[in-house]
């Protein structure tokens, strides 16, 4: 029996962990994670096409879920297989055989320690706003339009003001768990940028992470406060207060991407 | 008789010619031109809309057909109607009912004898290609993906070869049977753009007129001079051979976007 067990983990050993660089538009899927038949997610698709090339049971560990809808350019997977394919092949060899919104642009090996999901040191969501009166369909599944006037440096006031460690409990989900509402953004910036010639302004947000649903429930304020809905006061009041009844809704999920993530 | 020829006229007179600027996602449709059901072209689908608004039957002339697959940001169309719709609300009016690949971008009056087909006098394509091995899923539908090296320089210089007034028969349509193949190109750029975190490569053409197949004609012959398969000296012959079956197949129709119509 011991010697079973052993050469178990010494087989267990020889696997290989091996991390994927993906990139989505989730447009058509249930968000990353993944769902129960006939509902399909990204991690669905990525196991089902992987097992196919590596030939042994994929079980996928990403640096996060994005939720419906959300995009990705920069997402992080790891794995364990016996799988021998060189590792370089592999973004050409799912390329023929993943749908054309799912790419994996990468293939590296990690140690045997390394956890997509709890290696993650930071992370970079990026959300694009569609301005201008009519929408642009060049650029329509990847932003938020907004045809109002947006007051730029008053969002960019506002975005200050998050930077640094804070309770983000304003900002998390409603139905929200998770124990610690602590997080801490690096940098939470906002630009203006021509995409296929529709104006974007795009707010790029840094931190060691993310409590469900923040990214969007931030953008959501933000643009609140754009609009002169909210002034800087109340935002700040309203930050302060911890309390997600008090800001505005979830901005769509269509706008946000996952653009990287730090290990 | 006469009388109510007269009074036909003169109600026919009273109709206002309206030119739209129109912004479409080609993926979806079989092209611009009108088709027979069951093929939806963007034709059917924009005169189906504009008669619920403007409540009279609508026929469009365009600037030109895009092919399936082709998209547009800047296509012109005019039409002839008695809706009574202020011009200003037409981008809103038209945006809840038209899917949201196809955009109403602007609603304007113009002469009696302006044809969006006939007063055109000049127009701008702009090709996009994507570089790099792996393809960016964000800008998939809209560009060629090469996963090669391309010479830059030496496209440019091919580029340089087209300026001008030329006779384009070797990038013509095989099937064309335009009488005048003689075209007048103004400029054909190349440059680099990053779009969604892609390394794009677009090919900006300025011409008084386009033979059919004649833009991605020319990107598949400039394609092939930076991949080397074709020397610029190659590229100076064929073209002055007049003779389509010399040149490279046409380019993928999704890289190709018109751009703007000058009138």
């Amino acid at each position: 029996m011991r010697m079973n067990t052993e050469s178990k983990l010494e087989m267990k050993s020889r696997r290989r962990n091996i991390a994927l660089l993906v990139a989505y538009d989730g447009t058509n899927y249930n968000g990353f994670q993944r769902q129960n038949p006939p509902s399909v997610a990204i991690q669905n698709i990525l196991e089902d096409r992987l097992e196919k090339i590596f030939g042994d049971k994929i079980e996928l560990a990403a640096s996060g879920r994005t939720d419906s809808g959300v995009h990705a350019l920069g997402q992080v997977v790891n794995f364990f297989t016996d799988g021998r394919i060189e590792l370089e092949n592999i973004p050409k060899a799912t390329q023929g055989i993943l749908p054309p919104d799912i790419v994996v642009r990468k293939a590296w090996e990690v140690d045997r320690d390394f956890s997509a999901l709890h290696s993650a040191k930071s992370k970079i969501y990026v959300y694009k706003i569609q301005r201008g009166e009519t929408i642009n369909p060049f650029v329509e599944r990847f932003s938020w339009h907004i045809p109002y006037a947006l007051d730029v440096e008053k969002m960019k006031a506002a975005l200050n003001l998050i930077v640094g460690e804070h309770d983000f409990s304003t900002f998390k989900a409603a139905s929200n768990v998770q124990r610690n509402p602590v997080r801490k953004i690096f940098s939470a910036e906002i630009f203006s940028e021509e995409i296929f010639c529709a104006d974007i302004l795009s707010i790029k947000i840094h931190a060691n992470g993310f409590l469900y649903r923040m990214a969007r429930n931030i953008v959501a304020s933000i643009v609140a406060v754009g609009r002169e809905r909210l002034s800087l006061d109340d935002f700040k009041k309203i930050f302060a207060a911890r309390d997600r009844n008090l800001a505005p809704p979830t901005a769509p999920a269509q706008g946000l991407c996952l653009q990287e993530v730090f290990y």
